[in-house]
């Protein structure tokens, strides 16, 4: 069930031609502030601006040259709409997603700027899934999900791998966890490629679905998401929950203050735009900073896409 | 008059240990939107935020143990001031700020985060200059000015010095021109280790005082300075202007709209964050881009130092 080393470096290999190898950062700042050596993974600079890229690139190259031709198809508001339709475009294929109406305009503009073709549904989980379906039909398109898929994860796992080939030595990589398709894939290349490292998940409060469902080992879902990390109110999947239950060492759970102050410090000492769910990974190790002190932690900085117009401070 | 090659290289390998080789960035987007292929050197990411931490440092590690004991003083209320306290914090020297009353507490507390003792004048050049000589005569410290100084000048021009090592064969060398201490350092460099290269300055229409200093031949002023590149309102001195008037080729005029929609750009685009001032050099390339198609540019980012509460977008 949990994916091989084979294949992960197979994902590594098979999404390099089509992905930034996305540089490394450092602050000395914010090393003195936690007491850490922090190694930022700067996917906010990745293609689109966000890790989805490597996920989108890899299960569309998992295709065949005929499923390809009938193009591809998701439903997501948020960077995985992004990522699916500019990495299809570099391929050459169809990518339908679906939107909810009432997405923002900002959002829809830059699927169209990468080529996606949107198709509008009601914002209920049951009629974009409808919606999905009913294209799935008409087209022959092949329906990608944006975290629950073996081969989005794989890709995903690409960033970790990167990160760990050129620093091996990292006691910890902390992610955001949302629907769960970064900590998985992370979490595989963990433990590929650390040598004595683990994998830790940053979640709010507010949207902490996955650290329930670690604690009850069942899937869990959130009542309300009123989170500012707008890319975590989703929920775990059972392709990537099994790989999260056997690897995920824990999830660290943050208020909304402090993805807030999290997010500010990053943008004030490292001069990077990243997006809030991205900081509450850092948040996470931020919190509990007395547990890590001294050691070397990696943070995937998951992407940087924000509406300026719109900033929580 | 003019510094020579090896003077540049002296300050080069002086600054080295205090400063960051500051990473140069590409954006295959803004490749595409301007025809050219640009090379971001983003001092934004430099100690303390911008380039000034070189010329600062370069100029403090030039004097002698007696003078440096006396300590350093300066008038300034923008990232001089920052970086003279920075590097003198760094070298373990006494470094006194004049700044006006009425600067941004937010800019003391940086000052004072570096360690800068800071005195407040009233607001006009001359109170700030009478107090900075009053300091001066009585501790007896060495007053450096942020721009027209021969060894800030040399310090600065080692960010374009290390752009041209790793990119020898830019056609051109963007940076935005103030008081003139970056763009005369920027034009040694170039001078120096370029193969056929020119250095261009970004000037808003606002504050165009070099434009009209080159024209005329002689330092021009402004009359007023309407602005939102805060850190060019600033004028030429008569040690930096001899070497602008020798080594500069021209400097390009751009709209306050100009400045904005290309910071916003960047911002966007590369996910990084540039002050106003430094979106000025690119949207002098955005504004003739034309007449650089296909041409290979460096452009130098000189800061990434912004009110977060207070952006233009």
């Amino acid at each position: 069930m949990i994916p091989k080393k084979q294949e992960v470096e197979a994902a590594c290999e098979r999404v390099k031609p089509y992905v930034h190898n996305t540089p490394v950062l450092k602050s000395s700042f914010l090393n003195e502030l936690s007491g850490t050596e922090i190694f930022f993974k700067c996917e906010n600079f990745q293609k689109m601006g966000a890790f989805k890229m490597r996920g989108a690139t890899n299960a569309i190259l998992q295709l065949s040259d005929e499923r390809k031709k009938a193009g591809v198809v998701t439903h997501s508001s948020g960077n995985f709409a992004q990522a699916l339709s500019l990495a299809a475009k570099n391929l050459g294929v169809k990518a339908y997603i679906v939107m909810p109406e009432n997405a923002p305009q900002v959002k829809k503009e830059a699927v169209k700027g990468y080529g996606g073709i949107i198709t509008e549904s009601e914002s209920t989980p049951i009629a974009r899934e409808t919606e999905a379906d009913r294209i799935q039909k008409e087209t022959g398109a092949t329906f990608i999900h944006p975290s629950n898929d073996r081969n989005v994860i794989l890709g995903n796992a690409t960033s970790a791998a990167e990160l760990l080939q050129t620093h091996p030595d990292l006691d910890y990589v902390f992610t955001p966890v949302g629907g769960g398709g970064l900590i998985a894939g992370t979490a595989l290349s963990v433990k590929y490629f650390g040598i004595d490292c683990k994998t830790i998940g940053g979640e709010p409060f507010e949207v902490d679905d996955a650290f329930r469902s670690l604690a009850s080992g069942k899937i869990e879902f959130n009542e309300t998401t009123n989170t500012i990390a707008d890319g975590l109110k989703t929920f775990l999947g059972d392709v990537n929950f099994p790989i999260i239950k056997e690897l995920v060492s824990e999830i660290i759970r943050v208020e909304e203050t402090e993805i807030i102050s999290s997010m500010k410090l990053i943008w004030e000492r490292m001069k990077i735009i990243i997006e809030p769910s991205s900081a509450v990974a850092f948040a996470a190790l931020l919190r509990e900073r007395e547990r890590f002190k001294n050691k070397k932690v990696g943070i995937i900085i998951s992407g940087g896409n924000v509406d300026l117009k719109n900033l929580p401070f």
